[in-house]
């Protein structure tokens, strides 16, 4: 079977230096260390308040979410004033017009909203850099846990606790080994998609639900095979796309075709296990050819 | 509606001192300690050996749970020889016949094996000590993330990062406003009991799957109200019931009855919230009177 995937747009434009890249991922990580600094305080202070005001008048997770990318928005438009910006919570800023690329920062300073709100530590703080025909760099950060998945095309990293190991996707060449990954079996709202991903769930080793961005995260370890959701918006895949192509794997909708707008969304990390996924999820997929 | 929850057995033997309470708490922090030595290289290990010997010849997860049972098991032999041994790996010991309580340690080394080998921190060890009637003590450990619940009658706390916390469970007098937390929705096998469990989650604020032991502890911490599951072993359960019942919380099986012997299990953090849910759930409870 040939490669389902689509190749990445041809750009005819002048492409980052690495030099220049390393210093977007170096900013990139000051992005994620402004916004730990305003989630991790709310993480879990719903503690303190709740009794007081009851669950419905005080949503720390909004607060948050909203707070933590003022802050990233803040220093972009002091730093890279030029720059794009689309934000889950504050929308979107178009980059300035130029010759140039248009760089586009894309964020979700906190997905995973159930997972925060119940204090699961599978919540992260999503950050990419779109050149305007793909995320260049990626950062999915992890503030409790204190972990940072990074991918660029100089690479995919883990940074935790001092350390930082690469990151590599395994191989899964059969449906019948592969554990997938998934946030919750009511994300398919399409009967269709429903059935589709049943479809594919009988087929597989074992489906985990839960895990939100961690799950593509635990894919680029080398220790999840598959995620398969639906419903997500651009900033809810972006910067776990290059992270994931750098550890060796793939992600797509589920036609085969461009996932940078979100969707349908599959990420595999062996291409044969995504050829596979691929045959049972298509007659789903609403943007199929 | 009167209180659903059993009143624990009454024991009319002379009940364990504070301070020998204290010494068989620090006695089970040792062994979480010992555990954790073992389970923390295991834990994502499979990255490294799995390309060598193939996906079905080396599980990470088994020999963890076996060697750190091992750990525990040694050191209770060692410190508490008349002290019996229920651990899910390596069977049962009797403890000495004797008129003092007959004590024996309930043990899980690994509560939560799908998510240790999918690299996802929200696998604990649990370890209980049961006196014959009742769970004295619970201690439920997060190695990864250095969390640790422990609970007796002398209180819940959580201790991370060198600092301790109280828990305490929160108000929740409706289901409308209920967060559930459940393992996985492939748990409850009966088509009754799956039934009972979709007419709940019907009636709850979000339900989230794949929280293992994990859920029980956020239940203790006040951000879970219900944790619903079926077919769990006294060692998947034992542990928790004294952290969340020290922290305000109650455990039932589904009809309302004892629940340290496992099955279907029900934790709330509110009284009042555990009697809505048993209504929904007692038709399919396997032990009802």
């Amino acid at each position: 079977m040939d490669n389902p995937a689509p190749d990445h747009p041809a750009d005819p434009r002048e492409p980052l230096s690495d030099a220049e890249l390393r210093r977007l991922l170096g900013f990139a990580e000051t992005l994620a260390d402004a916004a730990a600094a305003v989630t991790r305080p709310h993480f879990r202070a719903q503690l303190a308040v709740e009794s007081k005001t009851g669950a419905e008048a005080f949503d720390p997770v909004t607060l948050a979410d909203r707070a933590a990318e003022s802050a990233i928005r803040d220093l972009i438009l002091e730093t890279y004033p030029d720059h794009g910006i689309l934000g889950e919570e504050h929308g979107y800023r178009a980059p300035a017009p130029g010759d140039a690329p248009q760089m586009t920062w894309v964020l979700d300073p906190i997905d995973g909203t159930r997972s925060f709100i119940i204090g699961v530590p599978l919540w992260g703080t999503l950050i990419a850099l779109n050149d305007g025909r793909w995320p260049v760099l990626g950062v999915a950060d992890q503030p409790f846990t204190g972990e940072r998945f990074i991918g660029s095309r100089l690479g995919a990293t883990l940074v935790h606790g001092g350390a930082t190991r690469p990151l590599r996707t395994r191989a899964c060449a059969e449906l019948k080994h592969a554990i997938v990954g998934c946030t919750t079996p009511e994300i398919f709202t399409a009967a269709s998609e429903r059935a589709a991903f049943d479809a594919l769930a009988r087929s597989v080793r074992l489906v985990r639900y839960g895990a939100d961005c961690y799950a593509y995260c635990m894919l680029a370890l080398g220790l999840v095979d598959l995620v398969v959701e639906a419903c997500l918006k651009p900033y809810d895949i972006q910067a776990l796309i290059p992270i994931i192509e750098a550890a060796g794997g793939v992600v797509t909708t589920w036609s085969g075709g461009d996932p940078t707008q979100g969707g349908q969304i599959i990420a595999a990390g062996d291409r044969r296990a995504h050829a596979l996924a691929l045959e049972l999820l298509a007659p789903a997929a609403s943007d199929r050819p």
